[in-house]
């Protein structure tokens, strides 16, 4: 028997694994002691409070990040030849979705081993749902540009975008820049564009809100330092 | 107190509730009885399984689906101002994605009714964390033109997207459709264009498989009537 890659969803923040995701998640937990992780720590953390009676010292972690070469990785699902399950776990939500774990599951395809995905808690579909916008037709962009004119650029093509297709366009921010992203999407966008903001998506203090442009001037929101999904549509 | 909307997961098939769902679903289903559902049999029967002991004597389902008017549904929500909380259903995974449920939420903004979305099975986001392609940049598109010339102009345009910006391609298909559109997207996209097929997910014939379009010609995959999610990238 070949071993599989399960896709391990984590918590969104400090919040009871079981309160966001289902139980055969522990289960499948349980049965693996090899995990490819995008943070060392944060995957000690989650395995322990999901599974306490599993012996950290059984582990054995494998990093896969934003910094890791193709080289480092590709031996990583080797071990499936012995038959031996594999857990692939972000940072925080689902993995393979806005981090680097997608390496890994085009390896396992290559390879011919089974990729199993698992429910969790994911914070681009969960504030998607939440925004009221079009959900038949939407695009997840990543982050978007640092520098001042490029990022305006960039606002603009998305709000383009979203009127030529009917989409709505998510994406998200560092957690300290919140702020000055919602100062510049006020100013930018039509004042009639849609804005949502989920702001600690399944945690108890989660704030999710739709308003325009305009009307987002007069919204007094604290977004920062908390993890936050943008989505516009025009 | 005002009532919020819950936006709550159900299955994508003959699967028990709480393999692919948290507990914390349930105990939603527990304390509501008003419900906006997309199909009445589906909801009936997925509350009774996950909620064995609720009377469904006791349960209000409006519906809301494709064929809905805005003029039928602008009311649904009035009851949230008694205090009492309103659950979303779609007929399968989450609402409000790939499905008309959004309309019911963006009331909600409007009204400033709390918004609550919670985790369950995604058949788009499950196929995108499992098809190792791109997931830091993808785009839903809902379903592709039947139109022959229309379709074939249609996954073009998808691989020209995807190559520009470097974006995964989602898109679906009506079941009984799945063998032609495989055969359109092997003749028209370039022989390694990849294309994943996930089948039946969250099922024990769940079938997951990417390659390339050139490799699909020799893959006997049977797709007929399964439900299925495609995704293509350059």
């Amino acid at each position: 028997m070949i071993g599989k890659l399960y896709l391990i969803p984590t918590t969104l923040g400090d919040t009871e694994p079981l309160e966001v995701m289902p139980i055969s998640v522990k289960k499948v937990v349980e049965q693996i002691d090899y995990f490819i992780v995008e943070n060392e720590k944060s995957a000690r953390k989650f395995i322990k409070k999901i599974t306490p009676t599993k012996p950290q010292s059984s582990l054995q972690l494998h990093l896969l990040d934003k910094y890791s070469s193709e080289f480092e990785t590709r031996n990583y699902l080797d071990i499936c030849n012995e038959g031996v399950h594999v857990g692939l776990l972000s940072e925080a939500g689902v993995p393979a979705i806005a981090d680097p774990g997608a390496s890994i599951v085009k390896l396992a395809h290559e390879k011919g081993i089974q990729v199993v995905p698992l429910v969790g808690p994911s914070s681009i579909i969960l504030a998607m749902m939440a925004s009221g916008m079009n959900g038949q037709n939407f695009a997840f962009n990543g982050y978007l540009p640092i520098d001042k004119s490029e990022r305006k650029k960039a606002i603009k093509n998305l709000e383009k975008t979203s009127k030529e297709k009917n989409q709505s366009q998510i994406f998200i921010e560092t957690p300290y820049r919140n702020k000055s992203m919602l100062e510049d999407l006020r100013a930018i966008l039509s004042p009639t564009t849609q804005i949502c903001i989920a702001c600690d998506i399944t945690l108890p203090s989660e704030y999710i809100r739709t308003l325009s442009a305009k009307e987002w001037k007069f919204e007094k929101a604290d977004l920062h330092k908390r993890p936050a999904i943008f989505i516009i549509h025009y």
